[in-house]
């Protein structure tokens, strides 16, 4: 049986994305700090009930996830009916095949995007397809197995503005815990201006810096990308980031400015 | 109908890991080129079928994508059969659902883990289960639904450790497309010196730089890691890699040095 632990984030000393009431961008009010500062506390002393008395602290995974484990009622190999048991040696509930035995286990998915530059204008598309139907983003999507994040971000890309880019450099890794999705976002250019949008794109366009429609952007992960980069273009240095994404609990998933970026890292 | 495209990878001007004959590290030649000349290429110059005359050009999974999608039979919500076809709009072969029409995505897993430096040694764990046991890895598992990457990282860190660890800052990214999975390596600081082997380990140990078992490392993702680890040392500064794992057509998995990294990018 493998130790259950808890896991504890310190909040004091990192770095969290906060908006100021009036104003459509994210206040980046720690940025400043050094780097070595910048790190993620780790506290296992609350154990499992299993080594602790009292009731069983072991993480509640958010409500979608567990629900999301209880809809996987059939093995998706031999067809037979699944039980929804913690299997021995591990913490979480998993569907487990009453036939043949084998676990499905569900795991993060990740969204692979670029950043595409072009003499001082980003690259956005309107999105053509539900959720954010009509709400601007950057070119991104689900990777897939066989290709690299980078090619799939390029593929992306392809696929939503038309556009040909070549990927530069790598720009943001931002995790969405609540919704098991991690953002991968690259620094990209144009090889030529021939783009134009996908099916599942309304209109592709590129838009210079201060006209970048913060009140129309379709997603938290998109909001939080581009004003990491104009706070990284005015401090006149691009750089990576690492950063985890909370949504406020209870809010509406298309309120995108309800979140706090906790965790952020740089190298 | 989604534009199908091909993406040809430039192989010139970009990083990539060599091996020298004699030797166990990994030769990092191109390492000193400007970070802009590390761009990744995109061409959807040769279209699909649908579009260009000739042969079928659509990219091909490797072997064993396309066998496990085969594999998936059933579906998990419902428990109707599948058919395996391309749906409307998309490109790749999908298993879909013949009664209730749902289709399951196959998407790459993040394996998410620490690079523990402590006074100038870094944290290995000899695996005490499949694949390569018996041999030394870094700290590090599945990403699981509900937590962050540096989250997971420290809690892998803990199950296969037991060690209390502090993520300090993202060190790597690296895509092994083959087989679906992108490592995400953070580097991290042990809080105390309290740790030993978690039931998946059979010993854990500090190693010395030069001490580091090379020839008895678990993963080609590994070997590449403490490989760049090294080598941003030897020039004086640690830095975020993004790169590509590439397995040698026809290599054998235990051969964790029948690779080459691709597109190697740095911020």
């Amino acid at each position: 049986m493998l130790k259950a632990v808890q896991i504890l984030c310190c909040s004091s000393g990192l770095t969290r994305l906060t908006k100021t009431r009036n104003s459509s961008t994210v206040k980046l009010s720690t940025f400043s700090s050094p780097p070595s500062r910048k790190t993620l506390c780790f506290n296992p002393t609350r154990m499992s009930s299993s080594s602790l008395p009292g009731p069983d602290p072991v993480p509640k995974s958010p409500t979608f996830v567990s629900g999301d484990v209880r809809k996987i009622k059939f093995c998706q190999w031999c067809g037979g009916p699944t039980k929804h048991e913690i299997p021995d040696g591990e913490e979480k509930l998993r569907p487990i095949c009453t036939r043949c035995g084998k676990i499905a286990y569900q795991n993060p998915k990740m969204v692979v995007g670029c950043l595409v530059e072009h003499e001082g204008k980003v690259l956005l598309c309107k999105r053509n397809i539900q959720p954010s139907h009509g709400l601007w983003t950057l070119p991104a999507g689900y990777l897939e197995v066989g290709e690299s994040a980078a090619e799939g971000a390029m593929r992306e890309t392809w696929e939503e503005a038309g556009a040909i880019v070549e990927v530069v450099s790598p720009f943001a890794q931002l995790d969405i815990p609540l919704i098991g999705q991690t953002y991968v976002i690259f620094l990209a250019k144009l090889k030529n201006l021939d783009f134009a949008p996908g099916p599942e794109s309304l209109e592709c366009r590129l838009f210079a810096l201060d006209e970048i429609p913060f009140d129309s952007l379709a997603f938290s992960s998109i909001y939080v990308t581009l004003n990491l980069y104009l706070e990284d273009l005015r401090k006149g240095k691009v750089k990576f980031h690492y950063g985890t994404i909370n949504k406020r609990p209870g809010s509406s998933p298309s309120d995108i400015r309800a979140f706090s970026l906790d965790y952020h890292l740089q190298p």
